[in-house]
């Protein structure tokens, strides 16, 4: 099985980079291959821009989506998205690895999103969700937060977490990635050594459970 | 009144950046101000990182909020921070327009929120929702999407828009901005000239009810 990391945090000695790092670890057993993509190492640029473009064909309307379906498709995205697309493609499963930052993705993680799902490579028209181009791969999130478990329960001051995970989930529907269960680890500021080990115990039971056992 | 708006966009041919001057022709009228954070022509960073901080505790964990916290009451964020937190701060109402890419924020706005909403600034311990250091200022997001708005309806393919907006409503609750109804302009890259103008239109009549006429 073959698996990418996609990895957004700025900090070594972060519980994203431990969590990361225990993926890596326990996957790579057997005859797995994993690969990291650490965004901020590789200084990962988040802004989908014009530049994301070798050559503009000057007949195409100036929309995003529309050059760069048609770049895609004549190889001429830039190339630190080709070689991000080529990981997500070699890969059975992708896991994002991320601390929620205001409910979402962080920047660097949300401009992965925007320049590596290319129309033409990710869906297309009518090749979404069921049919989409990256089908039949999964996906997991592992989320870290600053808020405990319970400010995200359906009556806490956060309410239920998944509302939150709802537009990612839908995105990595929409090109055909299965989302499997993600993996939380709330309150990571403010946990000791113990929970911490705790919280590595369960995310290696939960990568055995969801991702080894399944045999993708 | 005072109006922000942040505006994400990289085409000035696009609708969004039409929606925009739109926004400022019609707030401007009357003794209303209106400044705009052109995010792109800004070249705006979206990558929070620890250059944000002119200088950084070493006494102080290495996790970005409490060196944001701690940065903020020092005064010592980037500069670029500092402007878009005084813009923030100097307004009555701030308005985002963006594309809703994948179901959200493009990543340059998503950066802006991760950077600007600091803690000390935007909110602090038991400083949120109705207490938010932001309160009572109000927010509106104005989006355009791809998929038509038959797409968006409870029984489409994404589902209820609202859902997409959770999230983002979320966020700018937390920090004391209370959200306007939002504006969607759905399937702009398909609209010829007359249904652009009735967007336009309705835009206007959008801003007089939920800003003008309010008096904010």
């Amino acid at each position: 099985m073959k698996i990418l990391i996609v990895y957004a945090h700025p900090e070594p000695t972060s519980f994203n980079h431990a969590l990361k790092d225990k993926a890596v670890q326990i996957l790579q057993k057997g005859n797995n291959e994993v690969i990291v993509s650490d965004l901020y190492n590789q200084k990962f640029n988040p802004t989908a821009n014009w530049n994301d473009f070798k050559m503009i064909d000057p007949n195409l309307p100036r929309q995003y989506s529309v050059i760069q379906r048609d770049a895609y498709l004549k190889h001429q995205l830039a190339e630190d998205i080709q070689k991000e697309q080529d990981k997500l493609r070699w890969g059975d499963v992708v896991i994002f690895q991320f601390p929620l930052w205001w409910f979402g993705l962080p920047a660097i993680l949300k401009g992965w999103f925007d320049r590596i799902f290319a129309a033409g490579y990710a869906y297309d028209k009518e090749k979404w969700f069921s049919t989409g181009l990256l089908h039949p791969r999964k996906a997991l999130l592992s989320v870290t937060t600053q808020s405990p478990l319970s400010a995200y329960q359906p009556d806490g001051i956060h309410g239920d977490i998944k509302q939150f995970f709802k537009p990612i989930h839908h995105t990595l529907r929409f090109v055909g990635l299965s989302p499997l269960e993600p993996f939380v680890a709330y309150a990571v500021m403010n946990i000791d050594l113990q929970e911490r080990k705790r919280y590595l115990t369960n995310y290696q039971l939960h990568l055995d459970k969801q991702i080894l056992q399944r045999r993708i």
